[in-house]
């Protein structure tokens, strides 16, 4: 079975007008993630910022932004269009949507490009692709209105295909626990004083948000046999401390590849001899943020074999 | 202007009762080719073989067997499935179905999995993937008959994306001649000898099929602002006698990233150092051939530039 696992991305910043945004009721919450055919699973919050856990993926609200991660099939753009008709364009100071290549992307019920449009006739705007569209890309709308970033406003998304074959099989367990997967993740070692909220699907798949004060970081696990899929994002400082936290991660998983994408953290990744970096794009948007997207893939020692379809003929 | 440039792919053999195929008359193969949408534009013949040139790609028919190319939204295996119908499945020594990752798959009007179970209902075979869903990838249906290869049975496929801008912008000039674009191929130095026809497209574009006694090769150039694309196939000798032929060909068209798919040619290709080998699959499909699936991409000097959309907003 096939699960598009890479994620849409909506992150928008309001203007004082709509702050706090995080101080909105649940209620509100919840009707924008039915826009897009999702509902909210739990949450955590501490006084910076609350987090949702959704069925499929993560929404995050700080005082004064909005964060929001949609998996699968779902409809983020719906999302997007209903909070700015809602709040009102012009108390929106900022905004990104984000779509990765899909690989399945008949299945989807839009593209980016008719996405983009629909947002480009709400707020001024513009579209790039960052990578060839014949390769693993990203494609990104951004609002052109003046903004400046504030101190701290950076993003690191780690996005790993194909994990090793002992990682898929731990992970597509049909019993596993949220204590099990977190240990697997060695989050108390690698990632401690975290809150932590998380959810193990049927029958298997795992989210989990984590927030401490105005940090967070989130895990999406899709082990689907045909299209294994592991993100994780967050707004710690990965390049400037710790690129070591990203090095421990893909040592748990060790993916056939993997997507860094970042945005306001410029510093070059070294990942030593095992991957070597194949796609490297980078460039600053109007709206005063550099960003880089970056794919790297593992060094090969022999041909691998072909996978064959079970369930087709 | 997105064209999905990447060709599906048949190949059939028949057996004795239907042979010679290239003596059917040519009405036989533009009803075939009609299935799929596409028509016959030109053709070229000898003793051996007819090459048809198609408003999508190509039609080559020799004695015994026949390949066909189609490109963009065509519905190929219409035209298997028809062909298979009108001659009996019983006629059928081997066939061979094939489409690379799509990145627009919405705007195709099936996927490979569909149409490797209509082949599967009429024919017994098996379904591969060469290549990580997450990347780079082809698919193939192959039926499981026993057959044996006859000697010289090869192939190899030469499949390249985002070419030098030089020469995109070359491709991409409205005014080109076949006399042009055959210079510019360097067709007489690297390829000589051959029948040639070809066919250049509007506002751009260009197809040509080659023969030389039971020996063809093709060409198709996509070159499209967001997703360049130029194939080129042949049954020649590349693995024992010729690597250089594919080293010509990527010195003129210096493409970002490129595929290398071969049928019963094993010999390991060395592109040098402008090169790396990012994927490799090989394996044995139990009819008999080795296939090979390689993708390589440019080594980078510097980050590359994001592509902003202009059409868009």
């Amino acid at each position: 079975m096939f699960f598009e696992g890479a994620e849409k991305k909506l992150e928008i910043i309001v203007g004082p007008e709509l702050q706090p945004l995080n101080k909105r009721p649940k209620e509100f919450w919840e009707k924008l993630v039915s826009q897009c055919e999702a509902t909210i699973l739990s949450t955590v919050e501490n006084d910076k910022q609350t987090a949702y856990l959704l069925s499929e993926s993560s929404l995050f609200v700080w005082d004064d932004r909005l964060l929001m991660l949609t998996c699968g099939q779902t409809k983020l753009i719906e999302s997007a269009v209903t909070f700015i008709e809602e709040v009102g364009a012009d108390n929106v100071e900022c905004l990104f949507f984000q779509r990765k290549n899909e690989y399945r992307s008949h299945l989807q019920p839009s593209d980016f490009i008719a996405d983009a449009k629909r947002l480009g006739k709400l707020l001024d705007g513009e579209a790039i692709r960052l990578g060839k569209m014949h390769s693993h890309h990203t494609q990104l709308f951004y609002t052109t209105k003046e903004y400046k970033p504030i101190a701290g406003d950076r993003t690191c998304e780690l996005l790993m295909y194909d994990m090793a074959p002992e990682v898929i099989s731990f992970l597509t367990r049909e019993d596993l626990t949220k204590e099990e997967i977190r240990d697997f993740f060695q989050l108390e070692k690698i990632l401690p004083d975290f809150n932590l909220d998380d959810f193990v699907f049927k029958p298997y798949g795992y989210s989990l948000n984590g927030i401490r004060g105005e940090d967070y970081f989130t895990i999406h696990v899709t082990p689907q046999e045909t299209s294994p899929y592991i993100s994780f994002e967050t707004n710690l400082k990965i390049c400037e401390k710790s690129q070591v936290l990203l090095h421990q991660i893909l040592e748990i998983l060790r993916p056939f590849s993997f997507d860094v994408m970042t945005f306001n953290c410029s510093t070059e990744f070294d990942f030593g001899s095992t991957y070597m970096k194949t796609i490297h794009v980078a460039d600053q948007i109007n709206v005063g943020y550099d960003v880089h997207f970056r794919y790297y893939n593992k060094r090969m020692d022999s041909p691998e074999k072909v996978y064959r379809y079970k369930e087709l003929i």
